[in-house]
């Protein structure tokens, strides 16, 4: 209720999702073992049939845990999979009991869970920026050549095009949906033992099986298989978090552009569904873009958590490291989630005024181009002419340089006029820029991928 | 579940407390109103009434709106105060709709209902500091004269008392609880229309009584009158956030002292009630000293984006910065609640191990007080003294300096050598600074104060 | 050169600076032994000759040693103080050597240091905001009533008037120079020896005047005395730096708000000396604002980096948090030099285009008001009138409503319409909260303070 | 000198080291232009000479322009660009003048004058971290089969290896070193002229010239050819400063562990050449860790502030996030020059006392193999066992499941107690994670990579 910017968002990173996933771990270590012939096929099937096991993309959904329960009983002692170990093991038959959570450690289970749960949240903000440079690529696209007032430093500075603003937050989201696609493929399954050292696991399975376990119990889960145990170093977690990060500065970039161009007196863009006033009936809010902008304030900061519990992991287990990164990678995916659908629904829905864009346009009575004029008049003549007021068109009439250039191409006087202030012939490679932009390839993959989505 | 530093503490912050606040704000208004007499009783009475007030200090709490269905229609306006304004007026008779919301903004509910919920979980905080101050008092003063090694840069230093590092501690608390309670008690209430100018109470009740109302909706509450609507300028937001991250601070550096005091090699503390492990059965983990420290971490920058909202928050209401504090606030107001009841807990039932601290502070063989030789023999012979091995109370004996001491005092070399080589006898100030940090008062108003908590 | 937030007002923290304080916190220590009767007149008065000793002011500037050799040295141990200590003694006789730092600890002297340095640097930033504070109450009250859109979530809302946006900047502005005022005048000194229990200066002092020494050597440098050694409270840090930020966060809003409103589209306002451009001539950028702005987004991860190291203070001195904070702390410093420097110039030297805040107020041809028309025809009315379309005044004059009201009135419906549509009739207690902001007393004592400046 | 972590490396990464790259790009500009034809040769010799252009890369160091009257300069403008190119021109013959900064704008010369630094800067990091990974591979090697004790919340846990946790140390340096390395490797040029048009660029060389120039440019400077402009599009910087941000993790890490394990209570390790004390003579303090260590505390809140810069980078170019990256990324460089420096040094120097290590092993009497007693007799025994007290060995060889046990493998009684409590036979799979870990090949491309460097 207190976090719109991530509302609706909640189900993927929801404690029932993350208790899902630790009931998914428990039962696909008990099949790894199976697999390599260690543990007995009676145990298992018993595993797996008392929790649910729906295969290796659904994982264990109808387990029966109560995650409320779970969640008053891990107070104490401060992680989920003590009580919950207890919980799952009283409801097994003697014989299947001890093939449960055998050899693993609390971390090995929770870090695999957090990966489960960070892979299909980031398949969904995948999904929602690949939907987004559908709409992103057709605004280039179509607006490849309307010409609009580009600011620098909030003034207006030379003529850009609609479609090359559209073609930058293309780019910023293609690349960042890129990165978020490749490091979600590679997220590791966890599994060391108490310290890393797979010291257990040897033991129950001996030492070949045991090198084996790793990663069979990723394939069980669809994750990737582990370099090593990654306990102590937590670049996993970091190239996630800094992934996610940069989806969101991507699309808090568009955000941003969005609510200032829809501000009252520019008037270039409006959102598709913006948002109403409890007490002023005219007004139609950028609501899409400030949450995302809400969104953009907020995750750098978590992303910077997680890189201090990375630095800080000493010892085989941290004291505080390790558990401070659980709840900032949740509300990281919350707010990449939350911010990625948002910008999937504001891109498609843009209202674009192209009055507005053209009467801005004009708004300096052709200064847009004096860039343009300082460099075919130079700079001492341009410098000249923004400083001395009245009409522009006038008095570059009557300047020499014009008439030479006029003389030059063979044409009247007005004719160089209309073409040195036309902005339409100064965006430069604006329209190339904007091509190339949009043939970066379309991200099939990604698209089709958001199938295999639990 | 995944938040273990803040389990149990989550009720003050949840999103039912939200709402509980925000339709307390709301029934608070039409009180005022009345109080005025610009509101018909009759209508007020309703209002009341229908929404279960219950006086300044409890509020509104069986007002029958459901969280999640509020929730759920908060997602497309971007605050939750449109949709609950529909649902309540839907409930009421006619005459009565109209003085519900009567000239509001969402901003002003919004942020009353967050300083309510502030208020309510800052005094728990204090309580909570309080308790621990009491049992830091208590330690500070019962091992005044224990001698332990004082730690450098990880390394032994000189000798202090385990009871100055207790004073410490108390200094510490005592100083960020003074600090919540004196912001907690001016937390004012927002009342200032749509941009701050209290027109709209103005056009409903007249200038005067529009610049009554916010002081009277305030006293309903039980908030401080604000000086001016804070729309835009988010001090009290600031403010509130920097006393709540001190807070962490402070026992996030107890946690830090108990962890590394706690170590196998160290041994010198262990927490009463320890956290076991999945796979070790020996071990006893410093569970709340983890918890807290995590809370430690991530506390600080939770903080700075509480800042850069407040930096960003242009215009009237700003397009995003307003936005990020509400989740961010309450994410630090549950890392408050967690880490300081953890920190009541953890210093109630400390164990010291009283011959772990002899033997480590008897672990340098005598060069813990090295500086003091320094000092009496001068620092080229103090170095010699550490350079050159063997055993430092022979080598000492047979000083001319020490001799010379000897004599001086008038007692045997021996003696003269026992003295220098006393932790004890090194202490300096350690036992006044102990009971300067004791005598602080007790803070009687805050450990009752939680009396007239909800 | 590439710090340009901060260009100019390096010279108050730079590394020059830094040596004055340490040398001068030596020097001090000496002195302070000497008041108390415990070292030799002589030996300090060769200290206080050699090293430049210019009073509790301005401490020692001429001391001839070189930065740059010091810095060279400093590296190997991790801090300054130890070869600085060496290079001093060198240059003293053999009697005086042993006062030098006689019994202090590195922390002793460089937190002290970093105190007068952030005094000294806290002084400047109080009287730059002093001198804001003085525009910006004669702007509130020269602007009192002139009528300007206020723009929530970028939209136009309601009116509102330039003189109490000036009145919010004020408020800001005038909390956070209190609190950092506040603040600054208890910055302590550090005094407590290897592990604050003060025990060298016990051994060389007798306890007694151990006692007395950290008070005396305060009342040298001009700070406050410690209440107890704060190697490992770190709050004296930690309350600088948000109050630092605090007054970053100030000085962001205004720059915000004027960068906002300096847009070419929106153009009510312009910096006194925008920046240029290297390449567009007529551009005129809020270039003050930008710098303020840049500040305002990097100081509060700086606040939070002072956090962590209180935080992670553990021991009786950190393993690497301590020295976390020199160089954030000296950072934030100079943010604050720049940025309240940059503030006072930008809001003495700004200029208002009151035909373009007229012309932005009528953009929405009467909807600015619509608020107003909600409250006096009704919700439902009012929302009918906007979604109508045609000429507002037309179909007012033509309700029903209007039509009672004028006879209400006793006055001709169209008196009633422009009353209606004035949106200088609807800015409610604008001009009364602008009065108590401007009534806030002047800041005599800060203004004046500024003399005691070095 | 108060920056110790970086103290010796700002070389790299000071205003001179910027002067000159800035200086570099201009000149690289002119040199693109000629290649292309467009440029006269005569006066791209004249710039080429008169600022001392050295090859690609080393570019211009002997430019003769003055670091402090530039940044004196700077201060106005908000950047040094504009100042610089008026430095620059006016020492040029006047028809070499126009060639100078020839359609570029400030953000083009000062963003690729960033990435020059950067990339330099990059290269040495990635050769200190290259040097560490010689170190740790043979750490890793020599002590691969050293058992020591893994500790897990700060407690003995289970048996490792002294080799393992070199390997983890390896593993973490080794994938920072390749990420930051990749990284390097593609930081582009920039160069879009006033908005990221091209227009300049096209109406002084026509489009095709203009399409080739940003390709051309950065060929001259050994940088990437960037696919687009980027002004807006901030991932080429946030992307280096996740990767600093992730090396300065990793060491932060090391020295983590380092400091632990040096503590005097445990006393495993110790630096090489540790710190001394100013008041203890007998203390050698792990500096280089300390140092790192602050440094991991400081660089994650820098790189948040990157990306919050990276996110408001609204218009065609921002009203102050631009601003914010320039101290910011130079601080991060200068932080992970600093760190990897002392990491290399560091793990260069290693003292491990083999002593220490195996009395911390037996510290806990047998305990840190109870989870093997857990797997081998059930976890009720051994629970049982632990919390009987008493002599391990003694208990154990009264067991009858131990008698079953000798039975089984047909050796007597004592020799499975042996065999049982032995910590050596408790380390699982550390051998073969440490063969794995030293096996990622020796990085030859990066050590040899630092010939080219400047």
């Amino acid at each position: 209720m207190l976090s719109p910017a991530t509302a609706g968002h909640d189900g993927t990173v929801a404690d029932a999702a993350y208790l899902d996933a630790l009931v998914t771990a428990e039962v696909a270590l008990a099949r790894a073992y199976r697999e390599l012939g260690v543990a007995p096929g009676d145990a298992v099937d018993e595993i797996e049939t008392e929790f649910g096991w729906q295969g290796t993309v659904r994982g264990c959904r109808e387990h029966g845990v109560d995650p409320s329960a779970l969640a008053a009983a891990a107070v104490a002692g401060g992680n989920p999979v003590i009580p919950l170990v207890a919980m799952l093991r009283e409801r097994l038959p003697r014989d299947a009991r001890v093939w449960l959570h055998r050899g693993a450690t609390s971390q090995d289970i929770l870090d695999t869970a957090l990966m489960l749960v960070a892979r299909d949240a980031a398949s969904r903000v995948v999904a929602s920026l690949a939907h987004a440079e559908v709409s992103l690529r057709s605004l280039a696209r179509s607006r490849r050549d309307e010409v609009a007032a580009a600011r620098t430093l909030t003034q207006h500075a030379v003529p850009t095009t609609v479609g090359l603003r559209a073609a930058g937050w293309l780019r910023g989201v293609a690349r960042a949906r890129a990165h978020l696609d490749e490091v979600r493929r590679r997220l590791p399954a966890q599994l060391g033992g108490a310290a890393g050292t797979l010291a257990s696991f040897a033991e129950i399975a001996g030492e070949d099986a045991a090198a084996e376990l790793p990663g069979r119990f990723a394939a069980e889960l669809g994750l990737a298989a582990p370099d090593a145990p990654w306990h102590t170093e937590r670049w996993p977690v970091t190239e996630l978090g800094d992934a996610l990060v940069q989806v969101i500065d991507a699309v808090g970039k568009i955000a941003g552009d969005v609510a200032t161009l829809s501000r009252t007196e520019i008037g270039e863009l409006a959102e598709g569904a913006g948002g109403g006033s409890s007490a002023m009936p005219q007004k139609r809010n950028p609501a899409a873009s400030v949450l995302i902008r809400s969104a953009a304030l907020r995750a750098p900061q978590l992303g910077a958590t997680l890189h201090l519990a990375s630095a800080l992991a000493v010892d085989e287990r941290p004291d505080g490291a390790w558990h401070a990164e659980w709840p900032t990678l949740r509300e990281l995916l919350r707010l990449a989630l939350g911010a990625s659908a948002h910008a999937a629904d504001l891109v498609a829905g843009l209202h674009f005024d192209t009055d507005a864009v053209a009467r801005n346009l004009a708004a300096t009575d052709g200064l847009i181009v004096a860039e343009r004029l300082s460099l075919v008049l130079g700079s001492a003549r341009a410098a000249e002419l923004v400083a001395s007021g009245g009409s522009l068109p006038d008095r570059l009439a009557d300047l020499p340089e014009v008439a030479a250039l006029a003389a030059e191409r063979g044409v009247p006087v007005p004719e160089v006029v209309v073409d040195l202030l036309d902005p339409a012939r100064y965006t430069g490679l604006a329209g190339n820029l904007v091509d190339d932009a949009v043939a970066i390839a379309d991200p099939p993959h990604s698209l089709t991928q958001t199938e295999d989505q639990p």
